[in-house]
């Protein structure tokens, strides 16, 4: 017998049916013999709707007020899928955040949890009763509700699971599980039945659906084994039904690349002919940063002429317009040329902990790419990622040789 | 400088426009000096909606949950309002009845409220902090959300006024107060300025919109005086905007009745040639009272032949189908003849505290249906309170008849 916590997340409650789903999966572990503690988000497009019911009142809504609103997403969720359980017969009861106490600071909107008091919970669950919890909240010192910000579920149930000394975490979302690539794109790409928490951390970095970095550093931090699957398929009895994130990571695996990610929400910004002296890059982005506007990958070739260089740096698409005006408003302090901009880029990354004690990973990418004549812009590399920036257009080609490459095409992979 | 309780009700905060209309209400007194704890229900059609998903999910949905499930209605309300009354540079601050604590007993869905612990709300009020409070529920003893049942933002409202010891509890309602008659079937009808709590008890009892018994009753018990008026209208500037419901009616009010009360939602079901034996009565009402069917006013005169008589009584117009069916079951064990029931009726009743002293009020009203061709079909009279079943197509004459033989059509009534 296992204590598990299971998190649903907004679309796998984001209507009736998917409700009574998330019960029947609630259901099938309840049968192999598993006590459950259940986490739940709001529904698939509520906190939005209440975000634009606290907006029409009040254009900066107070953030208390605004995390007291939104929190009812998860307590409606909380309440139909107690009751979705107790319709198969199972002993159920809701638990607020407060009821718990998932106790947190007083940073509204994006609040931390402080502690956990899992005792009162703890009794109930283990008397046979399933906890179904509201996710992404908690309860400040002084008795306000407070929100964990956007993805918050995922955190509370890490942290619930942590602070239940619970043996797994299951996830469940509309994915079922990570893949060596998004098979929607690269048609072999396979499931991977495990990976490591450093490696899921660099996928989830590059926005691979099914949980947020934050909830993988609390689940790495406390040694919780977390499980991606899916919310909708019919996989829960068989043995290993998704992806299993763990440092217990003992597959046979003799692959240095775990997986591929890639992201098209990127743009380049290349600025031409920019004096070559200590201190122009803090000068460039530290406008950027003032102006909030994050700053991806950054390359800055030492110049040829010792006097003039070109520096190129990614920002996200909807950051692209500001990044420029910031640039173009401090061209005479910053001291380049001319500025150019292309929106028709993708990043492509290499992912693996196997990389670490394997040498050539790189050159092996880049001949592949070469073969190809795919051209690589921009380069960065970690102990555990090698990223390419390349035209957009070259984007499913690069992933596809790139599977093929790395011995991803399998029938077994990870 | 005066502290009030002020209640608005579901269309009162049933959307943005009207809760940012609810908070201009309360701005307004906050201007003329005074503090102000405010107690929101849901917004209209929010908490049958919340019901709605409740009973998709599970046809019989256990109380506890479904608590949950609706508060979160008042929380909302709560919120918005909150953020409206901040909007307009107000200090506000919204309270879940568990954050206060309105502590109630366990018996969802219709708790009873067993204790306010007000200190931590009123010295933040004395701070000059407005409270938005939700109206509607409280939290038991084990730390369960519960709900007061239908109406119970008024009982909030009042038990809170009582508990804070309140100067007033005004009660916005899309009314502007109590009237001498239904201002819609009776021209004439004035806006009654202030009502003693037993009046008002009757007039509440028969339907009348503004409020329910409950509450009024709380009132009562606490000495607590109310105020019916309007959320939409313009005239909380003005000195009695609304109707006063208090003990200290101090009007030089000579007229024995106060004002009339109607209902429509009442049938009359006869059964003839009844044997009239000791015990005939209770077999017919046990019957009834055994299918939770409510019977209203019932005569049975004194047969002339010392061996059959005929019973009338009235039951609503949505149960009259079950009344029918349980009397033919039972028609041997009663041992009645026929039976005839007639939907066409109507009640009107004359309200005032008035009678208590005034003799031949009865007479006066008989007389004057009398003298329209009105026939009387059942007699009721209680000490401040007498009530005729007619025909329905004589109700609107009956009222108009009878608000002119009382004295009310005045230009200042009450």
């Amino acid at each position: 017998m296992s204590l598990l916590v299971a998190k649903f997340g907004g679309a796998s409650v984001g209507d009736i049916e998917s409700i009574k789903n998330a019960a029947s999966k609630v259901a099938q572990e309840v049968r192999r013999g598993n006590k459950v503690v259940v986490v739940v988000a709001a529904s698939a497009g509520k906190t939005d709707k209440l975000i634009d019911y606290c907006k029409s009142v009040s254009p900066r809504p107070n953030p208390r007020e605004y995390d007291s609103i939104i929190s009812t997403g998860e307590q409606l969720s909380a309440g139909l899928v107690t009751l979705a359980l107790e319709q198969r017969g199972l002993n159920a009861r809701s638990w607020m955040g407060w009821q718990i106490p998932i106790l947190t600071d007083s940073d509204y909107n994006k609040a931390h949890i402080l502690d956990i008091k899992p005792e009162k919970l703890l009794s109930r669950v283990e008397e046979g009763e399933i906890a179904v919890v509201t996710g992404f909240q908690g309860i400040a010192k002084d008795g306000s509700i407070t929100t964990l910000g956007r993805g918050g579920a995922d955190t509370s149930a890490v942290a619930l699971a942590a602070a239940l000394k619970a043996d797994r975490c299951d996830i469940y979302t509309n994915a079922n599980g990570v893949y060596t690539a998004n098979p929607t794109l690269v048609s072999k790409a396979r499931r991977l039945k495990s990976i490591s928490y450093e490696e899921m951390l660099e996928f989830a970095s590059m926005g691979t659906k099914g949980i947020k970095p934050r909830s993988i550093e609390i689940a790495l931090r406390y040694g919780m084994s977390l499980q991606l699957l899916s919310a909708f398929g019919n996989d829960v009895g068989s043995d290993m039904p998704g992806t299993l994130i763990t440092d217990k990571d003992h597959t046979m695996e003799n692959k240095p690349v775990k997986g591929l990610a890639y992201s098209r929400d990127i743009t380049r910004i290349t600025l031409f002919n920019v004096k070559d002296q200590p201190g122009i890059a803090a000068k460039i982005f530290n406008g950027l940063a003032r102006a909030s506007v994050n700053v991806g990958m950054i390359i800055q070739p030492a110049s040829c002429s010792g006097k003039l260089t070109d520096i190129t740096f990614t920002v996200s698409k909807d950051e692209l317009a500001r990044a420029i005006e910031i640039m173009e408003e401090e061209k005479d302090k910053i001291g380049f040329v001319s500025l150019q901009s292309d929106k028709n880029v993708a990043k492509v990354s290499l992912i693996g902990s196997g990389m670490r004690t394997r040498s050539g990973v790189a050159f092996t990418m880049f001949q592949a790419l070469a073969e190809k004549d795919i051209n690589i812009q921009v380069i960065e590399t970690s102990e555990i990622n090698i990223t390419v920036l390349i035209a957009e257009e070259y984007l499913e080609l690069a992933l596809r040789i790139l599977h093929t490459t790395f011995g991803l095409d399998q029938e077994e992979a990870g």
